[in-house]
């Protein structure tokens, strides 16, 4: 029985290709790479360890920066309380569809059921308005660290969209738009540096239209990310100023410096478990999960090279313990399979798998010349490594790992990017998979009047963001789809059921 | 209406005193010193930042510890997925008074309600018949770290009885009994580190007697800690080990070493926010909120002592700035309350209340000998530091705090433990809301018939724990309650519905 194990264990390739059929690549390299389970209720998903492992790196970083911005972790509870006015109620209409109820706690019906949060503003807000009266308790900044939970009906995707996700959720309150506003980009930079200096995956920062901004805010900030296989780009991370409007709602004031009663200016930001399904999507390839290795649970795997039989073998498994140690002792996750039940073909079709950006084979003719074999992840490249500097060269080689999928990722980004400056042109590139950079007039009126227009012509099709770093002068351009003068550069992709 | 905000403020004393209404200074200490904040919905508490900052440090301590032991955390749904096995449902039968339902999400009635984890053995199992084949895929050691809900309706209590909180659920399977009853104690031990080195509370390692126990299981362990205002014991955390119970109510089997059909060994262990509120009950005073400096989100707070005319103050306000640099640079969490619109003495209570461990003092007649004033949280004792060795001098005064509040604890929970020998010794010692230890002959009958006579005499009481570490020999005593020959000396204390 237990040679059967091992050999249907053997069979390593993919069913699907990720070039060929995407959706059914990805669910399947995440439930075969073990980061996520299925659960008995359709659309929950468990967090398998190495999701886990990447999620508190990730975590560690952006926990440590908010800190330095002296902004607080808290915990709200996970209900919503009934809400009694209808200001903000009108708040959780967005929300109405996507609520689960709590209708029953032990044998009692609740008196007023209560829906579990799907984010906390109308938990949070009614204690701003108690916790701030003077401009003395402000700014009031405090983020948490939990679970949400969104019903979404159609296309549960793992990280994308879980009926339940792990995210921060921040809520800050000042007594200037200024403050807010900087906090709005300095969160945002964040959001960046968590996707490009940690998943290694490119994202344009931008800012939201009216149409597509956080309802209720005065402007959404966004990091997008661009999934090359499907054309589409997903919001990686969004941070909004709310300007005054849950102020008014929740009715969260405060004496001013002159003694007046003024409004707080509030922002909010968020990013979640998302974050961890796009970077499989970005890097996974038809052998499995791609980790950079910042974030990898394991950097390195070493794997001896010998048969049982093999007079060496016993030489052979001192240098890979030695090794492991000489890692470890330089600050990089490594682990050995030690296993003698598989081969190293086994093994090494089994950590690629697994996402590991790094094998070291350890075999006798290596060692009598003083060097192991690394082979790397994400281009299958060779080098001989001299045991006397292992630990400094695997750092090297896992930096430039790091590097190179960001530079392939943004290659690829990149090479989907289209300027257009016409409707057909714009038409004839989404329907290409591209993501358009459009001159456009920023006016609701006409963004509603392209996705009208264009909705037999491709599918659904909306704007991404307006990037925060314009690539060249808008002035003197006329925007793309009506005669107006041009106020920003805009991107546009296609719409897409699985991640919006 | 700003002066009316301070004065307001400036009544810090208690209503409440420890001594004379414990229960009611817990309340007022909890939410006057900004731990706590209750919610719109009865039994659901905001844990605000001061109470996550302790809350992280602990996590980060035992975290660390568990990945030494190879333990990995992830995360399973929030939902318990309908059973179909009648033994599984006899598992969340202990539960079904105090579960959650979700019954409609979004607009619809869902088709089976489903319950919000109260404890995740339910959930997870199902996955680990899943995942174990061989015993080469034991042990499987998971832990996660999350929010349960179990709606209690009677007393709900800050930290102690919230109808929601947050813990560490660690459940493990093994081969073997022997590896498995090693955790149990590991983890033990990693809890009372927990309690004793960092929340400064002296506790209790002892096993739950078969009536106490965590039903399902096949033995309890726990960390039991003393409150002397109440006489009440009260249960730290407890680390389970539970046999082949789940296994085979789940069917979690594995193929052993010989081929042959196996069940597996396994533990559970769970710690919660609980810890906090059991430091605040053992520590606090009458001035409001004292914290060990090893768990204090601030351990030193540096406040300028000088008028506002003072011509010193800019003197004074600097050495204020280069004290806070010295200690931050030692690693020591401080901050200066420079506010110029309280007082001294009202910022002296305000830290007070707050249960800052150290206050330093600033002002000119000791900078003029190179020194500054440090007051102690714990005892007020008074002593001028020199500013040359002020990191190193604060240091070793924050160790003393520690050592000292846990001595000044352990002292007092020493004196509320009363031996008795006999059943008249017994109900006299409860009585005068003592803890006994007793010879007692470990069975469940007698512990039953104990309850049952005392009911009159006492208020209800229990088992605490037989101690790990027996005080002395037990051979040849006879049993407190029965003729019989003892086998374990074990404590006992009244029942109490705030805790329990």
């Amino acid at each position: 029985m237990e040679d059967s194990i091992v050999k249907e264990e053997t069979a390593f390739s993919l069913t699907h290709k990720k070039d060929e059929s995407f959706w059914e690549w990805y669910s399947e390299v995440v439930t075969r790479g073990e980061i996520i389970e299925h659960y008995e209720i359709s659309g929950l998903f468990t967090l398998r360890p190495c999701a886990i492992s990447i999620w508190d790196i990730i975590k560690g970083f952006f926990d440590a920066e908010i800190k330095k911005m002296k902004i607080k972790n808290c915990y709200f509870p996970l209900f919503v309380a009934p809400l009694n006015q209808q200001k903000q109620k009108d708040h959780m209409e967005q929300f109405e569809s996507v609520l689960a109820w709590v209708t029953k706690t032990g044998e009692s019906e609740v008196e007023i059921p209560f829906a579990i949060r799907p984010s906390s503003e109308a938990i949070m807000y009614p204690y701003f308005s108690k916790w701030i009266r003077s401009h003395r308790d402000l700014p009031l900044k405090l983020n948490q660290w939990c679970n949400v939970v969104r019903w979404q009906f159609s296309h549960p995707t793992p990280f994308i969209r879980s009926h339940e996700y792990l995210w921060q959720e921040g809520h800050t309150a000042f007594a200037t738009k200024e403050e807010a506003d900087e906090e709005v980009l300095d969160i945002s930079e964040l959001y960046r540096r968590i996707y490009e200096e940690y998943l290694a995956v490119p994202v344009t920062k931008g800012q939201k239209s009216e149409l597509e901004k956080f309802a209720g805010g005065q402007y959404t900030t966004t990091v997008e990310a661009f999934i090359p296989n499907t054309g589409h780009c997903i919001q990686g991370a969004a941070s909004h100023c709310l300007g005054n409007n849950f102020a008014k709602a929740f009715e969260i004031y405060f004496e001013n410096t002159k003694g007046e009663k003024d409004m707080v200016w509030q922002n909010s930001w968020a990013f979640s478990t998302r974050a961890i399904g796009v970077m499989i999507m970005v890097h996974g390839d038809d052998k499995g999960l791609v980790f950079p290795p910042k974030v990898a649970p394991i950097q390195v795997i070493v794997i001896p090279v010998s048969s049982r039989e093999d007079a060496n073998s016993q030489v052979i498994f001192e240098a890979c313990a030695a090794t492991v140690k000489k890692l470890v002792e330089a600050g990089i996750r490594v682990e050995a399979d030690l296993r003698d039940h598989y081969s190293s073909c086994w093994k090494y079709s089994h950590w690629e798998l697994k996402g590991v950006p790094l094998r070291i084979e350890i075999q006798s003719k290596d060692l009598a010349n003083d060097q192991v074999k690394a082979v790397r992840r994400d281009n299958g490249a060779k080098t001989d490594i001299p045991l006397a500097s292992i630990a400094d060269q695997v750092k090297v080689v896992l930096d430039d790992i790091q590097q190179n999928l960001f530079d392939i990722a943004k290659q690829k980004r990149d090479a989907c990017v289209e300027v257009v400056d016409t409707l057909d042109e714009f038409v004839n590139a989404l329907n290409r998979k591209k993501v358009v950079l459009a001159p456009w007039c920023d006016e609701e009126a006409v963004e509603k009047d392209v996705k009208a227009q264009t909705k037999m012509k491709v599918s659904s099709i909306k704007t991404i963001c307006s990037p925060l770093e314009q690539p060249e002068l808008i002035k003197g351009k006329t925007c793309f789809a009506s005669d107006k003068p041009a106020k920003k550069w805009t991107y546009w992709a296609r719409s897409c059921d699985m991640i919006d």
